[in-house]
């Protein structure tokens, strides 16, 4: 064992169940920081097979060479995340304690108040664990099974370096059913909110609803290029399509807008928008439509409506391989509707927040669509997630949002 | 002829040189919106290499059909620019204030104050020219014959679209060599400035020397990147390599960094940035150190001194395909010698202005080097050249900078 004899966790991690990357597997990868075993890459024999789903292992190349320790599922396609470098211990309290810490350092360093993701999966150090804040209550998203066997000590570590008093779990995640785990919300810590919790970003008040029914939420995503736009916004008419709760509306109404109308197809999520117009004192300028998108954008049309600045932020039309041509034309035709809605001068906001479309294919789209509607752009931001949604390098497809500005 | 009836220069334009594609070449990407054509791609017949760099044409296709106005330079590989729509119009008086209206609207709905890249050449609609706005005064860079021949409706437009009282002309820029045109500098409007010009941006106040005999200027380009920067800085000791005026070192230092030190190798630059850092009452905690870069690096490294932020902004490293390869070992080595000067959690800033060396290239070259120096890396943020740096979606060339974000 090259084991190092100042490795801090000897005794705790003696114990810990052997995994073994298969002798094809090239282990250069891990050691250059991908995070990532499938399960084709790791010798799955009985034992292995039969470890409980967040087991924590050590990882081994086929020369029996320690690698990293990690998080084992068996049930899933990606059968172990790497959980730290080898010899540098096990999570426990104090070692959920320090990556939080970490995490809490970058996201005070950016923001003024306590309103982001606090930590952002692998790039933060805890895969598949997506935590967001807002203010003193904070949701955990536990999309890997090791954060699920171990949502106590994690919850515990949350509440003392944050000083959060909710803690709640959000089972919802598409990849917990990758997991093989279950869909049933908690409250860890403290009483669920009673409603929706303001939140304030870019000079206006989100309301978010945690809890209801419809578990709305907020993302906390787009806040940079909410910024942007909002500096295009104005005097200007303003119109945000697939709104969500009002990202886009609501900061350009903080900014000046001359009207926000926000469209989008679930009525709980506008009238949250609309609670957030009035809390953030621009209710007389906000209006929503509630309907299909599609159909919105053309009866815009029709109406020959003309806006200084459209939003088009929709859900992900190509979130895997297999729909990444139809989720392009899907792009392409949101391009082509919304172009003729933006009057001349104007500027288009475009987002996708497709794994599978990746920038010069959504651009590419982008431009056909717009192109096709007989207009000419001038490209003028390209925008992804903001800083509190963190990448590792070495996992490019960690990269999905992706918002362009183009001036018509 | 397909010229429509409503044409507004039918008389005007009537006497214009024809220019005419191969049979071979395809128009397709012209009617789209590509703004070049190359030496190769037109039909150079005695007539059409008799024309005087710069003159408008009517460009044909080779059936004939007209496809667009265009700017011919026969003495330049890139023989003919696109300079409007067949049918649009020449550039006249009118013409030049319509298209600077146009760019003058961008940038004071993006800008509170006069200090912007006010033309961004082919994306703003005029090819070659770039004009940088420090108040009320404006450069032209005229890296195109065309404008070299109309810098005089040019500038008279200029100054009645915007004001200014000074028009300076920058013959400096590389673009000139490839067109056949001189280098010689021109004061066109006004007079020169006396000494250097305050510009205030991203809080701080840079000195900008737009005709001394070093010609230092001041890049705009970056301000986004200086400002995202500027929010880690708060509270850390900054180190600012490559800091030309001190773009990244003043932003820092006036959003609450400790202290910044500058390094550069051009002591006039050196000189800009701290009557900068005195302009922006922060010279107390300033300092600026001259000299070759890496070797300061390697020194800086040799004296184990530990920054919460280090930027790198070198100079084009790898400006064409030739130099990509060598230019990734630079900006490799420069990833890591700057790493270890990182303090743990700290964030390193490093930039490219290469236009050989794309996106995912200049990543994987820091990431090299950051991972030679034995660290790991998030990927906070991902930035380009700001929104008055527009582009034509049609040229991908035109993305040249790169600034990545990476904590240590």
């Amino acid at each position: 064992m090259t084991q190092p004899p100042d490795a801090p966790d000897e005794n705790t991690a003696a114990d810990l169940p052997v995994v073994r990357l298969k002798p094809k597997s090239k282990p250069q990868a891990i050691r250059r920081g991908y995070p990532w075993i499938y399960a084709d890459e790791l010798v799955t024999d009985r034992r292995t097979k039969a470890l409980a789903p967040g087991t924590i292992a050590r990882l081994e190349d086929a020369e029996r060479t320690p690698l990293a320790r990690v998080a084992v599922n068996p049930n899933s396609k990606i059968i172990a995340r790497v959980i730290d470098r080898e010899g540098r211990g096990i999570p426990d309290h104090a070692w959920f304690v320090a990556r939080l810490k970490r995490a809490l350092a970058l996201r005070e360093r950016l923001y003024d108040a306590p309103f982001y993701r606090l930590v952002h999966a692998e790039a933060d150090g805890l895969p598949g664990v997506v935590i967001d804040r807002f203010g003193d209550i904070a949701v955990i998203q536990p999309n890997a099974a090791w954060a699920d066997v171990l949502i106590d000590p994690l919850a515990a570590a949350l509440a003392e370096v944050t000083g959060v008093t909710t803690i709640l779990k959000n089972a919802g995640g598409r990849g917990r059913t990758l997991e093989g785990l279950d869909a049933e919300d908690e409250v860890l810590r403290g009483s669920a909110p009673e409603g929706p919790v303001e939140v304030a970003m870019n000079g206006a008040t989100y309301m978010a609803d945690l809890t209801g029914g419809q578990k709305t939420g907020l993302f906390y995503d787009q806040r940079e290029n909410q910024a942007f736009a909002a500096r295009l916004a104005r005097g200007e008419d303003v119109l945000d399509v697939f709104s969500h709760v009002g990202g886009f509306a609501l900061a350009a109404l903080a900014n000046g807008a001359s009207s926000a109308l926000a469209v989008d197809g679930s009525a709980p999520a506008l009238a949250l928008a609309e609670a957030g117009a009035t809390a953030s004192g621009v209710a007389e300028r906000f209006e929503a439509r509630q309907g299909d998108a599609f159909a919105q954008l053309e009866a815009l049309g029709a109406e020959n409506r003309r806006f200084g600045l459209v939003i088009c932020d929709p859900p992900a039309f190509a979130p895997a391989k297999p729909a990444l041509e139809a989720g392009l034309r899907a792009y392409e035709r949101v391009a082509k509707l919304s172009a003729p809605l933006v009057a001349p001068g104007g500027a288009l906001v475009l987002c996708s927040c497709s794994h599978a479309a990746d920038l010069a294919a959504f651009q590419g789209a982008c431009l056909r669509g717009i192109g096709r509607a007989g207009r000419r752009a001038q490209l003028i931001y390209t925008g992804q997630a903001g800083p509190d949604h963190p990448l590792l390098p070495q996992l490019a497809e960690s990269g999905y949002l992706k918002a362009l500005v183009f001036r018509l």
